[in-house]
C-alpha cells in the first residue's frame, strides 16, 4: 500500500508520524494532507535508512539538490561526495540526475549512501541507452522506457520526475507561438524528439496507466515534469507552458484515483511579477498538489550567481504556497555544479525556503529569527554562531577581523547595540 | 542653485541630461521628477569628477556599498581598494562610514577618487571626535555637529545620512513598547544617548532650518535616516519605526520647500511579507520621495549569507518602489566587510536592483535579459558571458568544466538546446 492508501483508510504510517514529530504538527494534519494529495512522502519501501520528509501544504518548505555526473564530468567519487556536502548543508532530497558513466551503478551507489529522499528522471537512462546501443534517442522503444522506470522504482528511488504533460497538444502550443529558448529540459527535449521522428503520442502521457501501475506497486511518487518550462524570462507563463500544466493537473486527479502520490514541477525562469500567479495556477488546476520549482530564476543575466537569482524567486514561490525547491547552483548555465557549488546552492535555497516560511506563516519558522535576535542583541557569539544557518562560516567570517571589545569588528568599540544597552537599558521593557 | 531649484525653474543642469543620457528617458521627465521631488541627483558641485546619477521615480534602481573603517580594521589603503572594487561591481554611489583612524581625511581621499557620488553620515564624525576630545559623546555640542556636517559639506560629499526624525516622540514609542533588538542604528545610536543624557531634543530636528541651509548652499542631498529602524524581524513595522517615518515625511515636505533634494532611509529586517507595505506607506507618507531601502534582510538566521538575504528583500522592494537599495555584504552582523564581501554585496544588490526593475517594467531592463538568452540560446559562450553581470566569473565557471561538445558540461553530449535545434528548428518561428 502506498502512504496515499494507507492515509484514505485512516492508518498512520510510521512515515507520517516521523514527519509530524520532525515538523512539529499533529499526526492527523500529516494523515490527511496525505489521503488528500496536498502533502506526498516520498518514501519507496526498498529505500532502507531513508529518513521520510514530507513535503505539501502546512509543512516547512523543502529543498532539493541536484546532482549527477554528465558526460564531460563526474563520477562515482565526486557525485558521492556531493551527496555528502548537499546533505550536510541541509538538502531535505537529492535527485541523481546522471547522464554519464553507469548510470545504473550511480544510482544504487547514492540510494545506499542516503538517509534523505532519492529522486531520479528515468527517461535519462532509457534515452542514453538507446543513444548507446542503437545510435538514436528515436530508436528508444516504450518497453524499454517502462523497464528503466521499472528497475529504479525497485532499487528504491523515492520519487521520479516523468514529463507525462508534455503531449503533442502541447508541442503544437510551443510550434504554433514564438519563444526564445524553446525547450531547456532535457527530459522534455528526449521525448520531443522521439515523439516527433515517430509521430507518435508521448509514450509517458499514452501508457500514464502503465506508469500509475509501477507508481503504485513500489509508492514512487511521481514528479510531474514540465518538458516545457520557460528557459528564459521571455518565455515565461506562455501558451505552451500553460497547456502542458492544465494536462499535468488532471493527471494528478488520476495519480490520486489509482493510490498514486504526485507532485508537480513548475519553472524555472519566471519574472518576479509572474511567480505569484504561477503559483495559484499550479495550486488552482492541480487542486492543491504540492509544487516542486525550479528556482525560479527571476532575470537571466546573473550566471555565476544563479544560486542567489534563484533564492530571490525561490522566497517569492515559498511565500505564494510552493512546497519544494529545487535550488539553482552558482554553475548554472555554466557547467556541472562541484562540491562547492552544490553546498552554495542548498544554502541559498534553504535562505529561501525559510523566508518564505516566516511570510507564509508556518509553524516555529520566525521563532528560530527570534532565538538568534536575542543572541546577537546580547553579542552572544558563539550562541548567534550555533543557530545560524552555517555555523562553521559564522564563525570564521566572524574572527576574519578581531575586535578589541565585545562587539564585532564592523562597529568596533561604538556598537550601537552595547551603547544602547548602557544607555537606555534600563529603561527598556524586554521581550 | 540646488538641481531642485534649477529643475523648478525649468533649467535643465547638465547632471539631469547626462541623467537622462544614461537612463535613455527624456530630459523632461528627469527635470520635472527633480523639480517633484521624486528624483534627486546627489552631485555636490564642491565634487569634482562626479559622474551624475539620478535616484528615483521612473529611474533604474541604484545600488549603494558602504565602506570605511572602524575603531578595528581599515586604513586609507584598504579603503580605497574597496571604493574601486565597489565601482567596479557597479555600485551607483558609495558611502564612507569610517569611524576609525583620520575620518576627514579617509573622506576627502575617497571623494577624490570616486567617480560615484559619496555619502557619509557626519554624526559619527562629530560624536567620535567628542569621545576622543572630550570622553564621551554626549558633550559633543550642537555647533560642533553642525561644523562636521558644513566641513564634510565643503570637502564635496554629495549625500548625508541625518537622523532628524530620531525625535524624543519616538524615542517614547520605542520606551512604550518592547523591542527584541532596540536601536541598531549607529548614528540613531549616538543621538539618542546624546539627547537622553542631556533631555533635550534631536538637535537634527530641533535646528532642522541650519541643517536645510547647508545643504541647499552646497546642494547636499538629505538622506533622511531611520534611527529606529528595526534590527531583527521581530521588531519590523512597529510603533517607533512608523512615527519616526511620520516625522522624516514632514520632514521631506519642509526640505522641498527649501530646495533641498531629500531621500528617506528605510529598513532594514523585514519580513517577505511586510516589505510591499513598508515601500506603500514610505511612498505615500513622504510624499513620492526617492527610498533607500538598507537590504532588507528577510531572515535573521544566515550571517555569512546576508548578501542573499538581503537580495531576495531588496528585490522585492525594489519591485514595489524602492529606488535606491543599500547593500548588504556576506560580513554583515559578524565583521567589517573587507574588498571580497564589498563585491560580493554589490553584485548581489545588483541582481536584486535588475530583477526589481524587470517587474516594475523600467524601460530597457528586461531587453538585457533577452540579449543573454538569445546568445545561451546560440550557445555562443563568448557573448553570453560578455552580456552577463560578471563577465569574468561567468567565463571562469564555464572553463571550471571542459566540454567535449559545443555546450556545457552540465548536459554535455545531451544539451536539450542542441537537441531541440536538431529536432525542432526548422519548426519553430523565431523571436
Amino acid at each position: 500500500m502506498t502512504q496515499l492508501e494507507m492515509a484514505r483508510r485512516g492508518e498512520l504510517s510510521p512515515e507520517m508520524a516521523q514527519v509530524a514529530r520532525q515538523e512539529n504538527v499533529s499526526p492527523e494534519l500529516v494523515m490527511q494532507g496525505v489521503a488528500e494529495g496536498t502533502i506526498v512522502i516520498p518514501a519507496n519501501p526498498v529505500h532502507k535508512g531513508l529518513a521520510a520528509c514530507g513535503i505539501g501544504r502546512g509543512l516547512k518548505t523543502k529543498v532539493n539538490a541536484n546532482i549527477g555526473t554528465s558526460s564531460d564530468y563526474g563520477s562515482l567519487t565526486t557525485e558521492l561526495e556531493k551527496l555528502k556536502v548537499a546533505i550536510g548543508a541541509g538538502a531535505d532530497a537529492v535527485m541523481d540526475l546522471s547522464t554519464g558513466g553507469d548510470i545504473p551503478a550511480m544510482r544504487r551507489a547514492i540510494i545506499a549512501a542516503s538517509p534523505v529522499a532519492i529522486g531520479t528522471v528515468p527517461v535519462y537512462q532509457a534515452a542514453i541507452s538507446a543513444i548507446r546501443s542503437q545510435g538514436a534517442i528515436v530508436r528508444m522503444t516504450v518497453d524499454e522506457l517502462f523497464a528503466a522506470i521499472e528497475e529504479q522504482a525497485q532499487d528504491g528511488v523515492d520519487f521520479i520526475t516523468v514529463h507525462c504533460g508534455t503531449t503533442q497538444a502541447a508541442v503544437n502550443r510551443l510550434t504554433e507561438q514564438k519563444r526564445t529558448a524553446d525547450v531547456v529540459s532535457r527530459g522534455g527535449a528526449f521525448l520531443i524528439a522521439w515523439m516527433l521522428h515517430n509521430q507518435r503520442e508521448n509514450p509517458l502521457y499514452e501508457h500514464y496507466d502503465r506508469l500509475l501501475e509501477i507508481a503504485r506497486r513500489y509508492d514512487v511518487t511521481l514528479s510531474l515534469g514540465d518538458g516545457l518550462r520557460p528557459g528564459c524570462l521571455a518565455d515565461a507563463t506562455d501558451r505552451a507552458q500553460i497547456e502542458e500544466l492544465l494536462t499535468i493537473g488532471e493527471l494528478v486527479t488520476r495519480a490520486r484515483k489509482a493510490g498514486v502520490q504526485a507532485m508537480v514541477e513548475g519553472p524555472g525562469h519566471v519574472p518576479l511579477n509572474q511567480i505569484e500567479a504561477n503559483v495559484h495556477l499550479q495550486k488552482s488546476v492541480c487542486q492543491g498538489a504540492p509544487f516542486y520549482v525550479l528556482g525560479p530564476l527571476v532575470t537571466d543575466v546573473a550566471a555565476g550567481y544563479d544560486h542567489i537569482t534563484g533564492a530571490i524567486g525561490g522566497a517569492l514561490a515559498a511565500w505564494a504556497g510552493a512546497d519544494f525547491l529545487c535550488y539553482v547552483t552558482p554553475a548554472e548555465h555554466l557547467g556541472l555544479p562541484d562540491a562547492y557549488d552544490v553546498r552554495e546552492g542548498v544554502i541559498a535555497s534553504r535562505i529561501a525556503a525559510h523566508a518564505g516560511d516566516i511570510a507564509k506563516g508556518i509553524k516555529d519558522a520566525a521563532g528560530w529569527d527570534l532565538k538568534v535576535s536575542l543572541a546577537r542583541k546580547k553579542l552572544d557569539w558563539a550562541e548567534q554562531a550555533r543557530l545560524s544557518l552555517d555555523p562553521q562560516l559564522a564563525e570564521r567570517v566572524h574572527r576574519k577581523h578581531a575586535s578589541a571589545g565585545e562587539a564585532c569588528s564592523m562597529c568596533g568599540e561604538y556598537c550601537a547595540m552595547e551603547l544602547m544597552e548602557k544607555t537606555l537599558g534600563s529603561r527598556l521593557p524586554k521581550c
